[in-house]
């Protein structure tokens, strides 16, 4: 179950500490520009190494198309890539080889498969979201000549919350600081959490705007049902919300319905999306990232013999998996709309007189 | 895009004011009792009709099963019911054929398609969800011998919350609440917003017990992606949380981490779900239910021509959609864990030798 | 596994002797027109009861529509369909309920489901096919504007062959037979397998006019893949041949190599596709029919106890399948093709930019 | 559409000339020990370059395992490889560049796609078979504990038939004979033909032994079904039979049915699938090959501009592609039991029993 998507399916391969990432992307269309310095641009905003708030691993991240592209264009062809691991260091993760790290999935991949690559936690890692990325790269590039486009950045980290909205603040942000009010007392807080050995959760904000109305499959490829399968599958996620969200459970319809006057929608409670449809309106999520459970605090947990035991771990980690996951969530996004926009080219008789005509 | 999961697959047809809803279930096991009896108590915990808390109309939703069953057993091919539609009142609608209700599908769906079923909201009504519980209540058939079973309720009302969690209370209680200190409230308060011609949110609860270890796909079909999918994509669901959910964004890695006692997992911040797959802990999830798009109040909207008018609602609807909503919601967690079951099946190569030996 | 197809996907249930066969057609475009009369027509073409040559059970064969149409046209929702059984003889199974009927499906469907609905056959039964019709018919609804039609009928019965392909003799024959010259003949040997109390094999040939270059989806869903499956997985079917199919094993490349003129091909070898996509050519098929193995002679075979018995086969079935089987394999033809036609939108850019702007 | 399988699923990418071909298999259970000697035989029986009845490209086909496998054995993880092209000569092409091959897929890749990666054929070049020969053969390994064996050669090569089936011959001969009395016939047929500059058609026989019954997903995922769309979907395969295939249209039921005594059956006609069920028999095909199209002969065409031009073709090609096509052949059956054998896992509830208990 490695791929995702209906029209445009993505179907990924690799671990953490082996030979690389790669993917298969299915579906394009044919005549597709590859921009490659757009795609450098995209993996560098999710890459780590860069400061003191995110992963000390530095991968080069250098994504090698293999096929599917001819002269600079796709063929309609399946179009693969890899992504070469550089800085493996599975020396580090020795300690930990014989028992389960709380908060991972290590417990759960030894009972599933009966078998484990700890290496860095061998494909449970996030380390795969680097084919997310380069694979939204390429969606990006599908959808921008439709008008598509995405922004994202950090709400919250911890406890701190922004109360501004500030997508430019956020482009320039080491860590993705949607307010700038509150990003010093966000950047101090991943510091102390990272200081105390432990790490913080936080909240990331996701924006797809020019989308045009109906995009979504009713009854089971709703859009915010690829959007809850997806964001709530990326590593470290326990809560998306859509437009008004959480929020929305407390208010009463009056408050919650968008009405409409001559020039369309008069609010966007619903994040713009009605009955698993684009409604023409901003596309906003909310998705909450937990805490990066590794944290270099001693920690109780099982050995593989059943021995409860001190869990000490080392390696390079984000104190804070939030801020780089926001690029893995708006790539998500981008891939979702991808595979949207195609499927709904067929929705209507009159689409398919238009093309075979 | 109306099939739902890998293994079992559901497809579901039919509108709210069309002949009836119906669905195909694919890849049941054969051998498998099929209880007459516990469906039709599924469908009975989903109806309205019942009292001032949920809908007036009064459906029969009689499960008729059309094939795939033979001598009371699962014989391995697809299964076909139908639940005929009895309460129709399509003339409540011709006062709303024209316009789009706030709220509501009708805008996307016209312009997705090009054409609008206005009776009822055609396929976008959460009369739909009838087929989700009949085959939920077959997927918790074959989910039972295996000592997985489901529990759930409602935690919140607008804005009243409850404390305990009771699901003892929750089943005798007409609105599924969970704690009885604030039910009384909860009553009250979804009348209030009835009577002011209004309607209210909510918060279920969904719980399943005893799932076993190794439940959920990664990367893409992981256990809270598919949640994410069907519960994200049920009607007016805006929010899911899986256990600590948006409370993890705001917590530290020591806080969040489950660690482990010689017992096993000593808490469950995770909500039985690590790297997507069950730990064997119970499965917790929230969801959030924005408040029925439908109420008596005039909203402002557009109508077909594009000209602003005044909206008028008719018709018999939830005032709290949250209360149904939790029935359907467990059903839907049913129907991906019997799913996750049969894909579990062969994770491993000692499980087919168990079968072909 | 009971659905066919990617885009346009259609997921059968029913049983021969059970309610009745029915099936959801998912991905239909919104708009289609559905003319009920000419669904009756098909469904006629393929029904039984008319003469000697088919099986005496008379079905009425009658479509009920259940949704996914709203005055007339599709809304863009599953379209689901019944078919009540009404002719059911079950008794006449009572004799082989303990014993598994040579050259039938009863022994693998126990072996398989350790289960076995032994009226007619269950599932296994030719009496599935009427739902292909049913959908094949809507399939040729959507295709006819686009100027794809079908043809079929009867090359040869038997040993008896013909030699001209006159698809208007076909429609007029109560065998469907292509060729005036051999048709009595062929006829006359369906009566004597019939009155020797055996049956006969035979062969059909399928033809689609007026498909535009382009159809079909390399690697694994090529038109001829499709095909494959299809024919294949029929009834009986035990080969498939496209274009000059087991005579091109025999040619050298200069002989069976299409070449070209100013009009374009000379010659149809390949049969309407090459690389698996359509190449605007006739599509051209032969179908091999076993003969029907329920035959009234005396046959050895094992109870389900083991035992040694001789299977008496009673009931009404076709003395030559290939005869009606004709029409499902131009019916399945059909549904292929308005996959492909959907499938095929969104292989280029450009296509999606003659509808996204 | 370029996954094959439902339970264990291939995907496959990459093209003739380009940086080479590979593929992702999902879906393999977790323990299963990888012979990479035995995966490198597979790949030799395929490879070319060996004698004057094969193509002269000589490629190393060595396949690099980038994920899935750790200490030697598989994880439950998706197994991606690739197999780098080392033997291009891009510029045979150059002459071709601008105009449609006869009986090639250039034509209709050009008027699909509207782009044409020329050099070799691109995606539809039958180089892309050796990653079905590199997942063909993991699928052996996974088949072979279960008593599930394969073997395959060639029935016969134009006109040239013969009798005999010895797959020992087949195993030592160049051109994987069947017959020894007429392999040097087959083997001078073919010389002539290449010499002549044309090319011949021929026809690969398959077998499966020891395939359990109960393999087969009724109703369209039959185990024919998919025979049918794995072999029609390869390069060159213009007719497919299953057991007494073309032969049993001209029987009666009383000489095709397969009878039983006290053993089973006592023939095989059917070839083993009786209801798309494997019958516990043996697995029986013919599948029929086209002369290849790449011949030396002058042949008339267009060209991008649509002038009629003279076609001559460089490069270097197979003179027979029915030799080596047979292993792939082999190799796609493989991929097919070893899906429908995951997916038969779950066909009864008991099977389950025996997993979770």
């Amino acid at each position: 179950m490695n791929t995702f998507g209906q029209a445009l399916r993505v179907t990924t391969f690799g671990e953490s500490h082996g030979e690389g990432i790669g993917a298969v992307i299915d579906g394009l269309p044919a005549g597709l520009e590859i921009e490659e310095e757009f795609l450098a641009l995209e993996m560098q905003r999710r890459a780590g190494g860069k400061n003191l708030y995110s992963t000390q691993r530095k991968e080069a991240d250098e994504v090698k198309i293999l096929s599917g592209v001819f002269e600079g264009k796709t063929t309609g062809t399946s179009l693969g890539f890899f992504i070469q691991n550089t800085a493996n260091k599975s020396r580090d993760y020795d300690s930990i080889k014989n028992l389960f790290r709380p908060g991972h999935a290590d417990w759960t991949y030894f009972h599933k498969y009966g078998i484990r690559d700890y290496r860095g936690g061998g494909r449970s890692s996030a380390r795969e979201t680097s084919a997310r990325v380069a694979a939204g790269a390429i969606a990006k590039m599908l959808l921008k000549p439709f008008g598509i486009v995405f922004q994202s950045g950090i709400l919250s980290i911890g406890e701190i919350k922004g109360e501004t909205i500030d997508f430019q603040n956020a482009q320039k942000s080491e860590i993705f600081a949607l307010d700038k009010q509150v990003e010093s007392a966000q950047k101090e807080a991943i510091l102390q959490a990272r200081e105390a050995h432990d790490s913080l959760g936080g909240v990331a904000l996701i924006k797809a705007s020019g989308v045009p109305c109906g995009l979504g499959e009713p009854l089971y490829y709703k859009l915010d049902s690829a959007i809850g399968a997806l964001m709530l599958g990326l590593n470290g996620v326990k809560a998306v919300e859509i437009g008004n969200g959480v929020k929305s459970a407390r208010l009463r319809g009056s408050q919650n319905n968008d009405m409409m006057n001559a020039e369309g929608f008069v609010s966007n409670h619903c994040g713009g999306i009605l009955g698993g449809i684009s409604n023409g309106a901003e596309i906003l999520l909310k998705v909450h990232f937990k805490p990066t459970p590794s944290i270099f605090l001693p920690q109780s947990t099982q050995d593989m013999q059943g021995n409860v035991v001190q869990c000490e771990i080392k390696g390079r980690h984000d104190p804070c998996i939030a801020v780089r996951g926001s690029v893995v969530c708006e790539s998500s996004l981008a891939l979702i709309l991808a595979d949207m926009l195609l499927l709904n080219a067929t929705s209507k008789l009159e689409n398919l007189q238009k093309i075979y005509s």
